[in-house]
């Protein structure tokens, strides 16, 4: 049985670091603050005797040795960067509750055949950088190690630099390496689990999702004598844009999302159209097919408004992360785990990617959800039941014996 | 007659100050490169004598004695701050064709009766901060001098630091004096007398325009998994009012304006619904009565279309410039002026704001046109016609002498 207040209290120290007035968490990847929750971390591992490997991604891999060395390891995985404005559990439960795991172990002196690997996966959100996933995205082979180190934020430090500047530059090479299970627990960050009061999530898979850049070129002119009908204006065709894509969403309820989280202008003057429109676009489905519809329409859309509105438009893909499925063992293990607690369950597909989804690629994989308040996430105001946490918690405990025994 | 080829080299020289790469000008109210533009002025007009007065709010006034300097002043003023992507005769033509003035009569040795003065009014674009026209309001009692002060760009700089740092806090008072007539020359920024084929614009008044910032409070939520019917998003609200204000232009076409020129989102990550959208609204009309109409429709659109999204609304009030009549004598001054050479022109109101709205409150005011290529301004390619250049000052200086004679 595990720790339930050992891994509150450490949830609640580890938020200490990237606090912000609001209750929240702002501890974006590569930052000081995201250095200094990794060294905590780090340390906390190996004061139970964990060794620490870091590979070119900055991944790390915190490894509790098994009865047999040359096993596979079971993993357990997720992450401790968080959004600008972000809460104190998503990502970071599921490292810390992985941390429970080999503490509880390691308190009943117990050892597992297999050994157990708690992975901080680097850069999961995407808010600093884009896309998200990027450290397992790496590793999983989805990107080149190239492509990852060039990956620049908004002021143009890349992660190569940013790595090497916290000093998480590992040189472990960032590829997959033979795993028996990998599990991630997480809070759902959607209402479903409270809505239908269940405490736990097996969770059988990702939705589909596709970020794009979508940048309209407009001409500048001035906002007082220019007739509006002779202005190439980027914010006319952007609001239509817009419209027209919340409707797609719509067409496709209830599963579809369209999300548009930053929106920006030049030369972003009161009175001068702008030159320049550029807005991010996330479009989500579980079903991969309709998800291609959506990425059809969206194209469409942007053409025929652009061409009405007398703009010109590109549309920058950023991200293509199809729907998953994760592995019948996995999942199968979780259920029995939740089962044998008697604890209530559902059957449900995340809707926000994870590290599990490209870690499934290579490994067999699965994840566990827990009810977030109100399905509220990348919020300051996101909060979560102690008694959520601890089930949670206890639920991968059973799920990684059931593997890491055999 | 003025020098034609003289006023241009100068505007050509004047425009190296903050030249862009796209042959424009980023020459913004109160940074180094403004005090560049500042000195190379000064030094100028002390070439040919005049004396310097500095005021409070940071205005020049470059005074030409004349035969009698008891009498009121005629006064040429306009602006030599520029937009961030700005071109090459908005503002800076009227000074300089002031300056082109004053010399030629220093070279015909020829002195008025009245004493003349070039004014260079303080931050009239309202692009670094807001609002616009501010020296030339905060001179004619529009706004207090601690309003003026105290307006900050994005940055927090406030205008009273940004003189002290470039050295034009001056002593004298910002309050108007007696004035005999005051003339502002300027490149419409619209495309009128292109299309007519005419080379001056005879101004009579200047429409009124309205400037707000539209706050819009969502809750930031993750894109994923947060069902589209649950969220309270900025940006759904926000592009539905623009499309509503573009289309109540259209109901007050052809006249009405609406323009979005600046919209800023926070926390600005891709994958989370946005807690705040702030949306630059800029609404003008020349009929006074209508813009009032649009301000109203303006604020019931913000409160049905924020209520259908459920997310919270401010409407913050940046600026109010009603619309202006100019004065009749100072208009017949430019129309016989005009009618004089020969040129052909038309009689019209301005869609931009300029100094003058200010100025006409305390001084006999009017303005002239010259037209600019495709009614382009606010763009660095803004660009004008030497020969319409050089008419515009003749009919300035025709203007001038026959009120500074009487
Ligand atoms: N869990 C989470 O916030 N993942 C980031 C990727 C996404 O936007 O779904
Ligand atoms: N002429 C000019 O650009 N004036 C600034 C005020 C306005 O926006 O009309």
């Amino acid at each position: 049985k595990i720790n339930s207040e050992r891994l509150w209290s450490s949830l609640m120290v580890m938020a200490e670091i990237g606090a912000t007035p609001k209750g929240g968490c702002n501890r974006q990847a590569l930052t000081d603050l995201d250095k200094a929750g990794r060294d905590l971390f780090v340390s906390w591992c190996k004061e139970i005797g964990c060794e620490l490997r870091v590979d070119q991604m900055g991944n790390l891999f915190l490894r509790q040795k098994g009865a047999d060395n040359n096993l596979p390891p079971v993993i357990i995985g997720s992450h401790l960067d968080s959004q600008p404005t972000g809460g104190r559990f998503d990502g970071v439960y599921g490292v810390l509750a992985g941390l429970e795991v080999l503490r509880t172990l390691n308190d009943a002196n117990q050892q597992t055949l297999h050994p157990i690997e708690v992975v901080v996966w680097t850069n999961e959100e995407g808010a600093r950088f884009s896309p998200a996933m990027i450290g397992s995205g790496v590793w999983s082979g989805e990107f080149s190690i190239d492509y990852g180190w060039q990956r620049a934020d908004k002021q143009g430090a890349t992660i190569k630099q940013e790595l090497e500047r916290i000093g998480y530059l590992g040189e472990t090479p960032c590829a997959p390496f033979p795993i028996k299970a990998a599990f991630e627990l997480h809070i759902e960050q959607g209402p479903i689990l409270e809505l239908i009061n269940k405490q736990i999530g097996v969770v059988k898979g990702v939705q589909g999702m596709r970020w794009y850049d979508l940048v309209i070129h407009g001409q500048p002119v001035h906002a007082g004598p220019t007739p509006m009908d002779q202005r190439k204006d980027p914010v006319k065709a952007a609001a239509q844009i817009i419209a027209q894509l919340y409707a797609l969403a719509d067409e496709y309820a209830p599963q579809a999302r369209a999300t548009f989280g930053d929106i920006n202008v030049t030369p972003g003057s009161r009175n001068t159209v702008p030159e320049t429109l550029t807005l991010t676009v996330d479009l989500r489905n579980p079903n991969q097919g309709i998800l291609q519809q959506m990425d059809q329409k969206f194209r469409q859309i942007s053409k025929q408004v652009c061409a009405a509105c007398d703009v010109d438009f590109e549309i920058l893909d950023e991200w293509n992360s199809p729907a998953v499925e994760f592995d019948k063992t996995c999942i199968d293990a979780v259920r029995e785990a939740v089962e044998e607690t008697g604890i209530a369950y559902e059957e449900m597909f995340s809707g926000a990617g994870h590290d599990s989804v490209y870690v499934s690629r290579v490994a067999p994989t699965s994840m566990i959800f827990v009810p977030c308040e109100k399905g509220i996430s990348h919020n300051e105001a996101e909060n979560a039941k102690p008694e959520d946490i601890a089930a949670g918690c206890q639920v991968l405990l059973g799920a990684v014996l059931k593997l890491a025994a055999e």
